[in-house]
C-alpha cells in the first residue's frame, strides 16, 4: 500500500503548555490520537505505524509559564530538578483513512481525549485543515454571504438586524406586533432570542406564523421583506417539522442553537433545508473561556460551516460579554475566509454581529473587517434610539454610509440627525 | 394566569467567581437567562416577570480569591476601592414553561451565555435538577445496569471489559482475531476504540460483522456472549443503519460518541435503539478541565441519561488522565443516583471505569463507590498480564471476590495465582 497522499491528510494545530519535553508531549499527543495507547500492543505494527500513525508536522516553541494552567497535569517519569513548563503550538496530522470524511469521528480524532492527557497543564484546539474529500459528504452553507443578500435585498451595505424581546414571557400576538413594528422601522433582519422555543404560553407554530403574517404583509404594502429567523432548535423530527411550517408559511430563515443539537443533527438539517440557516452559539463560553482548554472559533466555525450553516455569531465590538476585539475580528474575518482553495467551494457565511452594539462601533468594525458582508445586530440601538426604532435603524445606515465613504461619523452627523442622536444617546 | 407549581420548575446551581456583589451577580444570570436583558425593554412588564423571570433560589458564599481565573471579566460600575472576587454557589430555578421539556432548549437556558457574561471570572454548571415532566419526553436508558447484566449474563460482579488495540489500524479480519481471543481469555465487552470508525481500510460493516461472527461463534460453542461495543458514530442515517446491522449480526451493544452527535441525535437513536447504548464521552476534558468554566458531570451525564445511554465512561482509580480520583468517583456513583424520585423512573445507567486499570485498583473502587454495577475495563490489566489474556481476567474476576469478601488482594493472591502475577506485575 502507498502511503497517503499529503492533499488527503488533516491537520490540526494546537496550543499546548507542558512540562514534558516538547517533542515527547508532541509524540503522545499524536500516538494517543492515532495507533498508539499507553501499552504497547502486539498489533502495533511498523507498517501500520507508517500508514496510520498521526504526524507531528510542527513544533513551535512560544515560551514558558511560571505556574501550571490548569490542575492535574504530570511530570516525566523520574524526572528530577526543577519543573520547566513550556508552551508550544504543535501542528498533527493524520491520513483521511483514520476516520474517513466524517465531521463527528473528526471530532473524535482531533479533539477526543486530547484535553484530559497528564502531561498537559493546557491544551487548546486552535485551528483544523480538512481535505477537499468532505465537500463530497457535506454541503456547506446554501445561503452565505450572496445568498442572504439575495433574500434580504441588501446590497451595499450590512444586513442591519435585531432581537424580539423581552427573549421570554411574550405570546404569539406580542411577539408578532413587536416584529411588525420593527419591520417598519426598516431593520433588514429579524431574530428570536436562543431562549424563545416552544414553550406552552408561545408555541413555535403559532409564534411563527403570527410574526410571518406580519412580515407577509408588510411585505406586500412596501416590497420589502425583512428575514426572520425562527428558532426552531429542538428535537429532529421537531426541526424538520418546523422548518417545513416556516417554509410554507413564507419564511427565509431557521434559526438553531449549534451547540444544544450537535453536528449530525445539522447536517440533517441542511439536507432538507429550503432556507437560510441562522447558527447561534449559545454556550460557546463553555469553549472558549478559559485560555488553557477547549476550542478556538476559527476551529469551532469550520466544522458548522461545512455542516451547512448560513450565519453564525460572533459578539461586536466593545460587547457586554468577555471577548475581547482582536477575537471578535478575528473570528468575523474567518467566516469570510475560504476554507477551501480554489476550485473548491469556499463556504463563507456571514459573521453575526451583536451585544451592545450601536451606531458607534460601526466605523471601527468596517476599519477592522474590511468588508460589509455581516449582519448587524442591535437591541437598545435601535429600540432605545430618543426619537423611535425608524430613527434607530436609520442612524446605523447612516454609520455604515459614512464608514464606506471614510467620513468620520462626528462629520457625518452634522448633516444626518437620527446619527446625531444616536451619538449622543449611546455611549459604547 | 396562576404562578408555575414548584414541581414544574428546572433548577440548576451554578460555581461562580465574580468582583460584583453576589446578590446583583445572581440576579444578572437570571434575567440574562430569562425576561431580562442589557436594555430594559418596554415588554417586560411586571406580570410576565413574576410567570417568566427566572428566580435566584440560594446563595452559598464560599470564599474570596486573590486573582480572577478568566480574563475578560469586569467590575461593577463605578467600582472604587480594592476588589474582593468572591466565589459562590447560586442555585437559579425557571418555569418549565419558559422552554418546555427539551433538552436541547432547556441547555439554551441553564448554559447557553452564561460563561461570557461579564460579571464573571468563572461560572460553571454544577447540577441541573429537571421536572418529572421530562419523562414525557425522552425515554431514559432502555437497558441500564439490569439490562447490561441481562445481556451479558454477568451477576455478582462487575462486568469485565476491554478495548480493541491498536485503535486504529486493523483490517476487520484482524479486529475480529483479537475479539475472538479475548471472548476465549473470558472478557464479557469488548469495544472498539472511539478512533475506530468507518475508514476505508476497516469500514464499519465489514468489521462489525467479522467481530459479531466470532463473537456469535464463541457462544455457540460455549454459551457465554461477551457484549460487543461497536462503535456507530456518524451521521444520523448512518448511525440508524449502523444499529440495523448490528441488530441483524447478533450483536447486543452500540457505541456512541456523545459530544460528536448531540443530544438530538442520541434522542432519535434511542427511539429506535433496539441494543444498549454505550455512552463515550470523549471530548469532555473541554467541559471539565478547567475549574472555572464548562459543566461537571453530574449535570452533563443526567443530559443524555434522560435521552438514553446505558452506560458512560468515568475514568477509573490512579487514571492516566488528569481527573483525581474523588471526581472519579463522584461521577459513578451519580450514574446508580436515581434521577427522578419514585414512582418515577431513576433512569441509573453503568458507569465504564477504564484507563489504566487493573486488578490493583479494584478494593479501593468497591470501598469507594459501595457497588458492583459497573462495567470495569482493562487493557494492559489484561493483554499485558504476564501469563496471557485468560490470565489478565482471572486476576480481575479474583480480585473483585476479594474486594466482595473483604479480605486484602495479598492475602487472596496467596491462594490466587493470576492475581498474585497481576498484582507483581502492574504498578498502579
Amino acid at each position: 500500500m502507498a502511503k497517503n497522499a499529503a492533499n488527503d491528510r488533516i491537520e490540526a494545530v494546537y496550543w499546548i503548555e507542558t512540562a514534558y519535553p516538547l517533542a515527547d508531549a508532541a509524540a503522545i499527543m499524536a500516538g494517543e490520537q492515532s495507533t498508539g495507547t499507553f501499552v504497547r500492543v502486539p498489533g502495533e505494527t511498523d507498517e501500520l505505524r507508517e500508514l496510520y500513525a498521526a504526524g507531528v508536522e510542527r513544533i513551535v516553541e512560544l515560551g514558558t509559564v511560571d505556574a501550571p494552567s490548569l490542575s492535574g497535569s504530570g511530570l516525566p517519569k523520574g524526572h528530577a530538578g526543577p519543573v520547566v513548563r513550556r508552551t508550544a503550538e504543535v501542528t498533527l496530522s493524520w491520513p483521511l483513512a483514520n476516520m474517513g470524511a466524517s465531521l463527528p469521528n473528526l471530532l473524535a480524532t482531533v479533539a477526543g481525549n486530547l484535553f484530559e492527557l497528564k502531561p498537559f497543564s493546557g491544551l487548546k484546539l486552535l485551528d483544523v485543515t480538512l481535505p477537499p474529500a468532505f465537500l463530497q459528504a457535506y454541503q456547506g452553507p446554501q445561503f452565505g454571504v450572496q445568498g442572504t443578500r439575495r433574500l434580504t435585498r441588501v446590497t451595499g451595505r450590512p444586513v442591519i438586524g435585531t432581537i424580539l424581546k423581552p427573549s421570554v414571557g411574550m405570546t404569539p400576538e406580542q411577539t408578532a406586533a413587536q416584529a411588525r413594528m420593527l419591520a417598519e422601522a426598516g431593520v433588514d433582519f429579524i431574530k428570536d432570542d436562543e431562549l424563545q422555543a416552544d414553550g406552552p404560553h408561545c408555541p413555535f407554530e403559532k409564534r411563527m406564523a403570527a410574526v410571518l403574517r406580519e412580515l407577509n404583509a408588510y411585505a406586500d404594502r412596501t416590497g420589502k421583506r425583512p428575514m426572520y429567523a425562527a428558532n426552531i432548535t429542538g428535537e429532529i423530527d421537531q426541526m424538520l417539522r418546523r422548518h417545513d411550517a416556516v417554509v410554507a408559511a413564507g419564511g427565509t430563515c431557521i434559526m438553531v442553537s449549534l451547540n444544544s443539537v450537535g453536528l449530525p443533527a445539522m447536517t440533517a438539517l441542511r439536507r432538507h433545508a429550503q432556507v437560510a440557516i441562522h447558527g447561534h452559539r449559545n454556550g460557546w463560553g463553555m469553549f472558549s473561556r478559559s485560555h488553557a482548554t477547549g476550542m478556538s472559533f476559527i476551529a469551532y466555525q469550520k466544522l458548522w460551516r461545512l455542516a451547512g450553516i448560513d450565519h453564525v455569531h460572533v459578539n461586536g465590538l466593545r460587547n457586554k460579554f468577555c471577548e475581547p476585539d482582536d477575537s471578535v475580528i478575528a473570528s468575523a474575518r474567518e467566516c469570510l475566509t475560504p476554507m477551501f482553495p480554489a476550485p473548491y467551494k469556499g463556504c463563507e457565511i456571514m459573521p453575526v454581529f451583536s451585544s451592545g452594539q450601536s451606531a458607534k462601533q460601526i466605523p471601527d468594525t468596517y476599519k477592522a473587517l474590511g468588508s460589509m458582508d455581516l449582519i448587524y445586530a442591535c437591541g437598545g440601538g435601535i429600540l432605545a434610539h430618543p426619537s423611535g426604532p425608524a430613527a434607530g435603524v436609520r442612524s446605523l445606515q447612516q454609520a455604515w454610509e459614512a464608514a464606506a465613504a471614510g467620513v468620520s461619523l462626528a462629520e457625518y452627523a452634522t448633516v444626518h440627525a437620527e446619527l446625531r442622536s444616536a451619538l449622543e444617546a449611546f455611549s459604547a
